[in-house]
């Protein structure tokens, strides 16, 4: 019988995993939630209205259409017994393997406050991105239609919290909304004078990046009319707003970037995991102890080198995802296994509006322009399908020239998204 | 002051309105329920994952930027007082009119079987659309993983009822999906054996088409293997399908584009309705008595000169709210009021697949290719802006090229859409 290798997650690190197992002799079964994969990079420009869905997502089926040893199941996971090799799913059904690989990826984490959960946004799912853009842009319509300034400028305070990449990237993005694409949109209201603070506990933003590309960032986000309040924390966030240190924001809007917590495969397993979950894996992502069980991406908690783990970052899924489909290959064709794996880190971007980005390429930094330029490019050329790439470019282009955005909908289900009585739209009259 | 313009529903005819108002010295305010206008015809486009919802909406503050008397609100009208001159909003607000333009359109009637409305789905909104979207790609998933045949071939049944363009259309298009786009996708069935059946309760489809375009409809559609069933009514949809004339169908998808029942617009105003619930009108599209009450589109029943009324197309619409705001703008003006509406046929199309389509220009007929080609060019000239016309062109060529669909998304709430118990997916063995 044919090897049976299941592999959990569609994600850069399962998809590449799957297509590194192309001309194995062996039946690979790929199972996620969704039926597609995601270009996670660009799911901010979702949430901010300048790309629909289609344009970052492709079915998974269609990608692996030429891959004949593949099936692709839509289904949720719910455990996994090591012992007996099978996964089960939620309605019940279990799906054997010899190899299983677990690729399941992070949520967000609230630092144990998980009620923080129901008044922030976060940004993982296609889902999640078209719920922030609703809540963005329903707050100028809501504002627009309030004429009690208190609470026009509670609809009309974004407050994103964390200062990694995505919240960088989501706070910059909004700025623009506000001051340049929705500008000249309103009647009632000045939609430029929408508050966007972006908070970060650390004293930096993007904290990862090298030398002086984190105080560049911060003046460049500080120039599109984000407030940066760096070194406070985030001590409460309910209906009304955030807590910052001691002061209280009236916010409709908060979006949750701060920190990521791995998704619980590591408790399907019983399998030792780091501090945020994720599983501790062995030099050729095996899991220890769990024969034929590999972990990769950021449910996987690899150690670097120094100490410390991976970075939860796309390439890194990427790369231990094709590492480990050679390696099944290798081992099922009865071939030497590849040497131990090996992160090769090819640089680190993030995007500020648009025209401007800091990039990271080891030895050598870039910012402003040029660095946005790379970002582009890159992000154009990574994107899996010729369709997307396509897309993106046209929508982009058009985005660039004209400051819009293509995809402002709201489809209103009868009505705005409305909050509780307490901070019900005053009436007006428009007599 | 200024006189107040208040025009309900930001579709083809409350847009034309608006428009048409630009340089008037009055107040106008525009009410839709969404923020955007939609181009209804390509939204069959969207229901089968060939367009994004962007692609075909656009904000109506985009399009009414540079019209600098009209206000956009964002609200569901649930009444109107044609004596105090006010409609009132489902949050209690009130806006004063002294000119009424109701322009709500027409929703699906299931001819006294509102029960219907919870197996059938109808295609209207965006919403409507995603809502087909991924019950067309959750049934082609569910299927894969389904071991019983007969339940198999009722996933993959899909009746459309209701034989106008937008039966047609549909048929047409999801045919070429199961045939086409999704015949490679899959490894346990295939997808080309769906069922497609059009079914139409007299005696051709298209029937407001002359000559033979209807048979010629008809032979296209069953080449591309859609079973037309013609002269048969459905006498009942339920969780299981639909009864045809004595015929039970198991389908686990039906699709309604069978009669329209105008908005209920007449009710607000007490106003005479013909039997689709539409406010009659006179000559001059206003609501007799019901003094400064235009009503346009399909919720206006205009006798179209021979006792038959105008028939609910988005040129009338689009025809009647020009002339109503022109109307308005004259008598405010105090210009004489242009003379009676007269309704300008500039034809009627349908299409067929990806390269088929009927036109009918009065004095000539076009079928085939041809007509295709004619609908493909109108369509991507009516739509309202650069943007949307660069997308859908953009998409209409890569799909045309590879047979591909670029919106195939299901975002997966945690499981694929369930039915009742009767109907659980049998447990499969993948090991």
């Amino acid at each position: 019988m044919r090897p049976r290798i299941v592999i959990v997650g569609a994600g850069f690190g399962g998809m590449a995993a799957v297509k590194a197992l192309k001309r194995a002799d062996a039946d690979v079964t790929l199972i996620d939630r969704t039926n597609h994969h995601l270009f996670q990079p660009l799911l901010y420009q979702v949430a901010t209205a300048a790309l629909s869905p289609a344009d970052i997502a492709t079915a998974s089926r269609v990608l692996l259409r030429r891959h004949a040893n593949a099936t692709v199941v839509m289904a949720d996971v719910v455990s996994v017994d090591a012992e007996a090799r099978y996964v089960r799913l939620a309605d019940g059904r279990t799906i054997n393997y010899d190899f299983l690989v677990l690729a399941t990826g992070a949520a967000y984490s609230f630092f144990g406050h998980g009620e923080w959960a129901n008044h922030a946004k976060v940004l993982k799912s296609l889902e999640d991105a078209l719920s922030i853009r609703e809540t963005l842009l329903a707050a100028f319509e809501r504002a627009e239609q309030c004429n009690d300034p208190d609470e026009v400028r509670r609809l009309l305070t974004f407050v994103v919290v964390g200062g990694g990449p995505t919240g960088v990237e989501l706070a910059g993005t909004i700025a623009e909304l506000a001051r340049t694409t929705l500008a000249r949109d309103f009647r009632h209201i000045d939609p430029a004078s929408a508050r966007i603070i972006l908070c970060e506990a650390g004293n930096h933003i993007l904290g990862a990046f090298p030398g002086d590309l984190p105080d560049y960032a911060a003046r460049a986000l500080r120039s599109l009319g984000v407030e940066v309040r760096l070194g406070e924390a985030v001590s409460l966030v309910d209906a009304e707003g955030i807590v910052l240190a001691d002061e209280r924001i009236a916010a409709e809007t908060v979006l949750w970037c701060a920190g990521t917590q791995a998704r619980p495969a590591a408790d399907w397993l019983e399998a030792e995991a780091a501090r945020n979950g994720a599983i501790k894996v062995a030099a050729d992502c095996s899991v220890p102890g769990r024969p034929g069980v590999f972990a990769i991406g950021d449910v996987a908690s690899f150690d670097g080198g120094s100490g410390k783990p991976l970075p939860g970052l796309a390439p890194v899924a990427k790369q231990q995802g094709r590492y480990v489909g050679r390696l099944l290959a290798a081992r099922i064709a009865g071939r030497a296994p590849p040497p131990p794996f090996r992160y090769r880190d090819l640089g680190t971007m993030a995007v500020i509006g648009r025209s401007r980005a800091v990039a990271d390429f080891g030895s050598f930094q870039l910012k402003g322009f040029l660095a946005w330029l790379a970002w582009s490019m890159v992000h154009l050329m990574l994107l899996v399908d010729f369709r997307s790439r396509m897309m993106v470019y046209v929508n982009w282009s058009w985005a660039w020239f004209t400051y819009g955005r293509g995809a402002r909908l709201l489809t209103g289900r009868g009505e705005l998204p409305q909050r509780s009585q307490a901070t019900e739209i005053s009436s007006k009259d428009f007599g």
